[in-house]
């Protein structure tokens, strides 16, 4: 990831010094124009705005340990969780920098190619968000989400749980109809234009409903009908010699919330019955 | 939805008899038009196509246990199984008639709208099908996906077991999203931009690479790298005091795919471990 980033902004004209723990990861971005730093240290001491993309969050103090930050602005788009990001903000403060987080929503080959709808998420410092708002524009769309440090961190984790849980989904479903012998390809075309569908108006209705507070609203499809489904769920799944164990939890608890007491609503109850 | 239904022909100017377990749910067809018989058997003696969209299958069986289906045509929207739907072919060829079996993919107030985008997946009687194609197609768009009257229902689960998986992950994430403080309808709309982009890319990958066989694809983010990122997903739930249990069976399965080495793929290997 980090070396797409720099191949953007190098092919932008930016100048662009660069440092990898392992020297040969370096050499193809040199030979595009970067400059090669010896150490991290060395790196952050080149620009005043400095982007790091490590492993974790721990290999963030470790390769900065060495280095002088004052006066820096740190950008940091390592993966985190939003305690970390908040964490992370302290530590540069401390240091004498300005702090702003980033949460990537896009894999390499999306870098750089703004039609493929990428975009990283920011939260923290809005000064250096503004500042560089052009620099961190180039390689990928960006999305400021507030100056708490570890909001992009939640958004990222957040989105990538929906998407996590769809695929839960989709790989049910298409261990159900391969065992089923349904030709996959008509069947993909199927599932991606109801999963986009059902994206669209679920979200947006349960977005509400949290907002107002106001689940009791009685839809024509309820919690209550769609949990009288479950045993046909589960019994295509034995029927077929599918596992139902992606599915289970979400089942149970449609159950637990038509049990208690509100199988009358879309399943937004659902979202309380998570939070403990 | 059989009032949805039989009001979207009455509508369209067809002749139609209805019957309901609870004779009140019919009062407001006959105002519309419709015949009402005394009994299922009586309304199934009054046209040649018979529409059942019942509670569950055993309904089907008991609701039709006195009616002659010697010559009908049988169109079961019942919700059911694929092997359900298979069986209940039987049941119904040794009863003279002639049968296909629906799963509606739209709720009630989809019917009649074609705009709507709901459908039909119909299976079993190709003859029937073509037969009635354009009364079938009256309240909602019809989609035809072959002669095994089980081929219906396992399109009708999947699909819905798809759609349980992202409502799963939506949960979560509204659930992370709540609790940090996030404004919910922008994340809303970030949300169905994400999952969009995401289903469409994710799920025609899966089945060309099941098609193919081949999952060895080397993708630039792989399933290891995203493994990588559960501990994340994992604390970002437990500092917001979310519960992680509708996700931690799919974490689990990406986990068991990276040990049995299959980390360089996709993650399209976590559907043979799924299936037993």
């Amino acid at each position: 990831m980090g070396t797409a980033l720099a191949r953007a902004w190098l092919a932008a004209g930016h100048s662009v010094t660069v440092w990898n723990r392992t020297p040969a990861r370096a050499e193809p971005l040199s030979a595009a124009g970067a400059v090669v730093a010896d150490s991290a240290a060395a790196a952050v001491a080149a620009n005043e705005l400095v982007v790091v993309c490590l492993w974790d969050d721990a290999s963030v103090a470790e390769t900065l340990a060495g280095a002088d930050l004052r006066g820096r602005d740190l950008v940091n788009l390592t993966t985190n969780s939003p305690g970390e990001g908040r964490a992370r903000a302290a530590w540069a403060a401390e240091r004498g920098a300005r702090f702003l987080d980033g949460g990537i929503m896009a894999i390499p080959p999306m870098i750089g190619i703004p039609e493929a709808g990428g975009y990283v998420l920011y939260s923290g410092s809005a000064e250096v968000f503004h500042r560089h708002a052009d620099t961190l524009a180039v390689p990928v769309g960006t999305h400021y989400v507030g100056p708490d440090a570890g909001a992009a961190a939640l958004h990222d984790v957040a989105l990538l749980s929906a998407m996590y849980g769809m695929f839960a989904g989709t790989t049910h479903a298409f261990a159900l109809a391969r065992r089923a012998g349904v030709p996959l390809r008509d069947f993909a075309a199927l599932l991606t234009g109801w999963l986009t569908a059902m994206a669209t108006t679920g979200v947006e209705v349960t977005a509400e409903q949290l907002e107002s507070g106001d689940y009791d609203t009685d839809p024509p499809s309820n919690l209550a009908m769609q949990a009288a489904g479950n045993p046909t769920m589960r019994r295509t799944a034995e029927e077929l010699g599918v596992s139902p164990e992606l599915l289970t939890p979400y089942f149970a608890l449609m159950e637990r919330a038509v049990a208690a007491g509100h199988g009358g609503g879309d399943g937004t109850a659902m979202i309380d019955l998570l939070s403990h």
